[in-house]
C-alpha cells in the first residue's frame, strides 16, 4: 500500500487518475489538488465520481504526503512544482510536456517556454523504457498523440524497414479537455471531422524523437478531431524513400508480434484485422492492426488507444505500478467498454 | 469462488456479463456457450475482451456445471431451459422477460406466447426484493426501462403521493441488441430521436406490476430510440388525478434519500441536480435526481442508469452476489465512464 | 422584389435567415447588422455561406432600409429597437420572446424583465393567425418548443377532448446557440441526454397561452437537450382529468388531417407513424404522427421540426410571405435533409 | 423544360436525385424506378419526400420517357442498361463504376467482372473534363472518394510538384448505402473510427488514373469510416520522392485558385483555412483549404464535400446542367447546412 496525490485534479485526465486509482487495490489517495475548487467535493467536478467521499484541496508540494504524486498540471507549471516535489522525498510521474524532450532546446522550440527547470526525466513508455522507468524518480508520461503514433510505427523504425512515415491521427474531444470552446462546441464538432494544426502540432517533435531513437524517419504528423468522445485511432502511412521494401504483410505481422509478445497492454491483431476504438474504451490497452502494404511500396498500420488512459492517466499508472515494484497491470488490467 | 456459465453469451448482455465476470474476484466462468459460434474464441464476437483465453462452447443445459448460471436467451427461449438447469442444481439467473411475471396470463398476453413451464421466481430488483433474492433459486432479471422507471418512481407510489404517472424514456441503441437492422442503421439513429411502440412497449406491464403493488397507480410508458450508445434516462412525470398534491421538492427527495439510503448503488442527488448517462456509464450506479414540482402539480423525477448493467448484466451480478452471500456489490462497484 | 434587413445576424439563427433569404427569388437583402462582426464578411462567421458577398455592418434601427426586418436580437434588445423600425415604416417579424405574449405581465413574470415597449403584435403562428398576420406590422416569431409543442397539440385542445397535456421534448443543440459554454462541450452532450429547467422553462407559458386560448387545459412541459445538431422532437402526452375518453386513433387522425388539410407546412403522417427528425432537417415543414392511446387513456402525438427552420427562421420567413403577399411557401418549400 | 429519370431510386443517391430534382426549375421527373417499390408511394422509403405526388415504377429502359436519364444502380447492373437507353435515345449519367474507367481491363481487375458493354464515356468530373461532357451522351458520374481526392490533389499533379500523395479520407456512412449491415450498426459506428479496406478500396484506382493523366504520382488511398452522416473530407499528403520541394504555402494557395477560379462549386480558402463538413451538408459544393507544408517537405490540402451531393447526385446534375445546355449551377447552388 502506497500514498499517491494527484496536483491538478479537476481537469479530464485528473478525474481519470481519480476513477483509476479509486480502483485500486494497492495505493492510497492522499491529496487530490485544485486552487479554484479547493474543499469542493470531488463529484461536483467529476459527476460519475459520487459517493466517492474526497474533497478537493489546496495543499502546496512541499505540504504533500504521498510516495508517488501525478501531476496533471499544464505545460509550463510543471516545472514550476517538481523540483520542490522530488525535494521532499516524492517520486513523480508529471502528464504534461515538461520532461518529455531529452533535448531541451526541442521542447523550448515547440512549446514556446523557456525550460527554468530542466532535470533528468525517463520517458515514459514502457513498450521501450521499462526498466529505466523502474529506477527513475520522475516519469515524462507521454503524449497522447505520441503514444498512439510510436506504438504503431516503431517496430518499422527499429527494424529500419521504412524510413518516411505519415501519421494520420483522429483523436477524440476529451484530449482537447474539460474547457469549453469553439472549437469543442458541440454544433461544430458533431457531424464534423476537424484537422487542425495539421503541420505544426507539438506532439510531431515527440514522435520523431522516439522514432529517430533507432533509425533515420521522417516523421509527419497531421491531427483531426473527431466527433467521438475517448480515443485515438492512428493510421500509419510509412514507405521506404526509395520504394525497394522487400516484405509481407505476414512478415510484417510477426516483426510486431515479436516486438510486442511480452508486453502487457499491446494486443497485436492479425494481418488485415482493424482495431476499433471501442476495444480499448475506458481501459488501458492498445490495439495495433493493419498490417498491409499497397502497390506503391506503402505500408499500413492502424492503433487504436484511449486518449485519457493508455495516451494519459492509465499509462501514469502503468508508471506509477512499475516504480512501485508492483505488478506492471495492477488493478489496470480491465478491457475496454464495447459497445 | 463459485463456479458461473452464460447461456447465449454472443450478444451484447452476454458480452457484458463475459466482461464483469472475467473481472469479478470471487468467480470462475466455466462456460459461455453459443450455438452459433461454438469453438470461436470469445473475442471473435467481443473484440473488447482479446486477451481473454476463453471459447464459446455448445453445451447442452445438463451438461453445463455452474453454481449459478445467466440465462442470456431471448424471451421463450429461457422457459425451455431453465427448468433443467434448476434439476442439475444450478441457481439461475433468467434476463430474458420469462419470469418476470407473478401472473403469468400478464406475460401470456403481452408477449404473444404461451407459457410452457411457469415456476415461482423472485423479481430480481434488488432494492424490492433483496430477502427474498437472497433465498431464491430462479431470479427475473429486470427489464432495462423497468429498472429505470421503477426505481426513479418508487417511492411516489408507495408513499401514495401520486396515482398518474407518465415515463418518457430515452434508450441507448445497445438496448436493441447486436443485430443490425434498418431501425439501427447509423443514418437512421444518428441526428434523430426516435419513439417507438409509443403505446404498445412489453415494459409497461413490469413496471405497472411493481408500481402498482403498493398503490393504485395508472402508468403510461413511451420509450425513445435515441443518438447514444449505452443508457437510459429516464423523465418520470407524476401527480395526483385530483390534483391536490401537498409536498414540496426538498420533502420528496428526502422521501427518496430515506427510500435509498441502505442501497449501494441507487445515488439520490439533490433537488434540481440533473443525473446524467455518462456518470454511470459502464457502472451499475441509478443516479436519481430532479424532484421538482410545476404550477399543474406535476412531479418530474429523472433516473439514470446504464442499460446493460444496471439495466442487464450489472444487475444479474449484484442478484448473483445476493444469492452465493458475497458482499452485494462485490466487484461491481467501480464508477462510470465520464465523459 | 422586397428589401429586408436582418438585425443580429452573427449567431445561428441569422445564419439561417441569411441562407434561407439568399435563395428567396422575391427579396434582396439589404443589411445584415452585427455590431461585434462590423465590415467581417459573412463567411468568416458562417462558414456555410462562402461565395456569398456580403459584410455585417453596423447601422442603427433608423439607417436601416427594408420593407421587413427580422430582429434575431436576444430577449430584452428587441423592445428597444422595435419601436423605432415600425416608425420608420419597416414591418418587422421580431424573433425574441418580447412581443410573445399577449399579457405583458406573464412576460414581465417569466423572462424577469420589465417590458419598456408594450406594442400590439401578432403571434406568428400562421397555423394559428394566418388572416391576422397578413395585415399586421409587428409579428412575434413563436418559441421553438412552443411551435413544436403547440402543432402537436392544438387540436386536442380545441376540440376539448383533453384537459392535461405533458410536453416531453427533446432539441438539438443548435436551439443554445453559437456561443460555447459547458452545458454544449460536446464531451457533455454527446452519448448523453440532458434534461434541463425541467419545471421552469419560459417556453411553458407560451405554450400555455395558445392551447388555453381554446379550452381550459393544464399544460406541463419539460425539455431535453440531445446528441443532435438541429430538430425538435416533441412527445405530447395527454388525457382527461375524469379518464371519460371516447375516441380512438383513427378519429384522432382525422381530426388532426382535417385541422391542417389546407396548411403548406405542416404534414399529418397517418395511426402509428412516426415523424423523424431527418424528415425534416433544414426545412420548414413539421410533421405530425402517433395518434395513439394506451389502456389507461392517455393519447400520444408526436411532431417533429427543424428548431433553426420552422421553429425560427423559416417560420419568420413564411410570416414575412404572408406579410409582403407573396405565396406562403415562396422559395421555402424544400424538402428536408434525409439522412 | 427536360424530361428526366431515374433507374434506381430506393437508395440515398437516388432518394437525393429526388431531392435535388424535385426544387430543379427546368426538368420534369417523369420516372423513378424500382423493382421493389413499384406503385409505392416515394415518400414511404424517402419519408423526408412527403408531399412529392409520386410512385416508384418498374419500367424497362426502352418504355422510359427522357431526355436525360439517371441510373443509380449498382456495379455491374449499369451496364446491362446503359446501351438500351442510349439506344431510345436519351442521354445517360450513369452513377455507377461501369464507365468511369478509360482503359476497361482496370475496371475488370478492380471490380472483379467482366465488362460486357464497353462504350465511349466521359468521366464526369466537370471541372477536368467540362467541354467533353458537354458534347457526350454518356457521363461516367465520379466516385465520392475520387471527387474529394482528385479536387484535392489535382493542382499539383498538373503543375508536376509531388509525385507521391497518400490520401486519407473520412466518410460519412450514407456513402455505405441505405441497406443496414454489421458495418453501419449504430454502436459499430457511434464513438469509432473505422479504416476499412485500407489498401484494397476500388477508388484508388480512379484516383490513381485521373491524377496520373497528368503528370507520374504515386497514388496511396486509405478510406475511414466516421460517425457523421453525410461528408467526406480527404486529407491528402503529398511530396516529392526526392524530397526537394521549392514552394511555399501561399505559392500553393495561389496555383489552387487560379486553377478553380472558373469553378462554380470549388471554393479555395486562404492558407491555413480548414474546410468543415458542415459547410457544404447538402450543397454541391467542394471547400479545399489548409496548403500548408511541414518541415519534411510534406504538403497538406485538405478538401470537404457532401459524399451524396458533389460526390454523387449533385454533380450528375450539375453534368446534367451541362449536358442540356442549362447555366451550370442552375437550381443547384443552394448553400450547405450548417450547422
Amino acid at each position: 500500500m502506497i500514498k499517491v496525490a494527484i496536483v491538478g485534479g479537476s481537469g479530464y485526465t485528473g478525474g481519470e487518475l481519480i476513477r483509476l486509482l479509486s480502483g485500486h487495490s494497492k495505493v492510497e489517495i492522499s491529496a487530490v489538488t485544485s486552487r479554484r475548487y479547493k474543499d469542493t467535493p470531488i463529484h461536483k467536478i467529476h459527476p460519475h465520481l459520487r459517493g466517492l467521499e474526497l474533497n478537493f484541496s489546496d495543499l502546496k508540494p512541499e505540504s504533500i504526503d504521498a510516495d508517488v504524486v501525478f501531476t496533471a498540471t499544464p505545460h509550463g507549471a510543471s516545472m514550476k512544482m517538481v523540483p520542490e516535489l522530488l525535494e521532499v522525498g516524492s517520486k513523480v510521474v508529471d502528464l504534461s510536456g515538461d520532461y518529455r524532450f531529452r533535448d531541451f532546446s526541442v521542447y523550448e522550440k515547440w512549446y514556446g517556454l523557456d525550460h527554468t527547470a530542466p532535470l533528468n526525466a525517463v520517458y515514459g513508455l514502457p513498450e521501450i523504457y521499462r526498466e529505466k522507468i523502474k529506477k527513475s524518480d520522475l516519469i515524462a508520461n507521454p503524449g497522447c498523440f505520441p503514444t498512439g503514433g510510436i506504438l504503431a510505427t516503431l517496430p518499422l523504425s527499429k527494424e529500419k524497414i521504412v524510413d518516411r512515415v505519415v501519421i494520420d491521427s483522429k483523436t477524440g474531444v476529451s484530449g482537447g479537455g474539460i474547457k469549453p470552446s469553439k472549437s469543442f462546441h458541440f454544433p461544430n464538432i458533431s457531424d464534423n471531422i476537424n484537422p487542425y494544426k495539421i503541420t505544426t502540432h507539438r506532439h510531431t517533435a515527440e514522435i520523431q524523437q522516439e522514432l529517430t531513437e533507432f533509425h533515420e524517419v521522417k516523421v509527419s504528423f497531421t491531427p483531426h478531431l473527431v466527433p467521438v468522445i475517448r480515443g485515438i485511432l492512428t493510421t500509419s502511412h510509412s514507405f521506404r524513400l526509395d520504394d525497394e521494401l522487400n516484405i509481407n504483410g505476414e512478415e510484417l505481422n510477426k516483426i510486431y508480434k515479436k516486438e510486442y509478445s511480452n508486453e502487457p497492454f499491446v494486443k497485436v491483431l492479425e494481418v488485415g484485422e482493424i482495431p476499433r476504438l471501442s476495444s480499448v474504451r475506458g481501459s488501458n490497452y492498445a490495439h495495433i492492426g493493419g498490417f498491409e502494404i499497397d502497390e506503391t511500396g506503402r505500408i499500413v498500420v492502424i492503433s487504436a488507444i484511449d486518449n485519457l488512459v493508455k495516451g494519459a492517466s492509465g499509462q501514469a499508472i502503468q508508471n506509477m505500478n512499475l516504480i512501485a515494484g508492483f505488478k506492471e497491470n495492477e488493478s489496470i488490467n480491465h478491457f475496454g467498454l464495447h459497445p
